[in-house]
């Protein structure tokens, strides 16, 4: 089974830059959290973009559009910022319905040791395996379609809207 | 969705003594590693047993089916050492067809830094919510039916027997 | 030996808040770091201001220096953003002469898992109990004294003027 | 300032070997925690054994004591066993006196999250730079006269004798 695994940035892959104090993007963690996990899965990591989700601009949404839609695996985990994931979740579920889609990404980043980026990381493949062709989030330990969810900002989990 | 989570020990589990220097068994990090997950699934914990499972008894193993048997839950996650985990698997694949049961455990302390614990949480527990009932192995980002896996002990890694 | 620790922020204190996606000061680590390093020294911890060194005033610095006056104890360590620890460390080695002041802080927060925190906490602990009266500054596994040191800010180091 | 670091094993540098499920020796930890802690320090690096301090025998520490007397540094940190550590101090104590040794090592592996490593080698860094030429063993953040302390291996501390 082969798995695409798009890259796009968010809270996952924020590290800390000690010359100015401010959290900056330098290279994905994704690697480095296949191997902490063991992983055997057969996946190929794309970065396509490496930016916050609050920045994330129509195009963008198009080009991640446009690589699920050339992609030529059919099961594509997106790492994705939190505070416009379910935007870009909408877009995909609008336009594509063969592939199994999950989008995922963290709270905390994954370089403080607090964060929650190990286990949405090991969750989100888990149901790339399982869940028919769709688009999904998947955060907190479940995941959502696309068309009934939101992140509720004033506690930082997601929810069914419904 | 209802899940219990069945505590039996394993590597998942160990702990540093300072005093000894040896690995014991002191609590189970599983509420941990679902606060650091922050899960929002509805889960029962219970810790059945805390043992290495080389030392693990056929007793030792009725008493996780009865657990099993008798949960109300019908999604049922197995925190298990790695060693004997096909048995364990075995027995419940015989005995239990009406649950959707998934035993996981670590290779390296969840206490440790380099733990893939966290990761295989998070898989077991989205495989939990998606896979049809059965019992399964969750390790290295797959699952395994229990009649189809193996540890290969060279490497550390599960692969399907055949 | 009675030691007194004066807590001032910086980014040793720094943490992720979630909801925001910003570093924030929340409480200090210094119980945390004392702690974990299994330490058996007589401290007693104040905590004085919770702030960014950048944002630190004359007014702070003055508060820090009449705390240090007034403190019984002789031997006291100043947890303190690295940007203006040096302006500190001067007005304080202006004033001071009969007590053994250290500050020390962290180029990466301590809740990141790639902290300089507790090495600098454990020099600077070491330094003073064994350095005569005076003002230091320790970083980088060194003491530096008040009069001679500043920060690299190219790379982030601390090093002598002359 | 020239520093010689000397590496014999102990809980410091023990690792999870994940096929065995044991503790065991594979190198040092020594270089990483110097980079972590962005350490400026004139350091040379020498293992000259990778064991357990209960396995240490007199030729080993006789070995210790040749390298330290050889050493042409004359500020020497040696990672060491905490169960065997005040007998390497008293032998070495016994033998040189005109260079400033300091022993450290930690209660809990480096590779745990929860170690008291990094602490401890700042500490005993800081120690070595100020102390005056003796033996001495750093622990629990103080120093230690080789002829006046002993580990209480009830509680895992070092403390005075007297």
């Amino acid at each position: 089974m082969a798995i695409k695994i798009l890259v796009t940035g968010g809270t996952f892959d924020k590290e800390y830059n000690l010359l100015t104090g401010q959290l900056f993007f330098n290279g994905t963690h994704v690697p480095e959290m296949l191997r902490l996990g063991r992983s055997r899965l057969h996946v190929t990591i794309k970065t396509i973009m490496m930016i916050d989700s609050q920045s994330m601009t129509n195009a963008d949404r198009k080009k991640i559009v446009q690589e699920c839609e050339h992609s030529k695996e059919d099961k594509i985990l997106i790492t994705h910022g939190t505070d416009t994931m379910t935007e870009t979740a909408r877009l995909l579920g609008q336009t594509i319905r063969d592939k199994t889609i999950i989008l995922t990404g963290a709270m905390v980043p994954y370089a403080f040791g607090s964060s929650d980026g190990l286990f949405n990381f090991g969750s989100a493949l888990a149901f790339l395996q399982t869940l028919p062709p769709g688009v999904y989030i998947s955060m907190n330990g479940k995941y959502f379609h696309w068309d009934n969810v939101r992140k509720n900002k004033d506690v930082g989990l997601f929810e069914e809207t419904q």
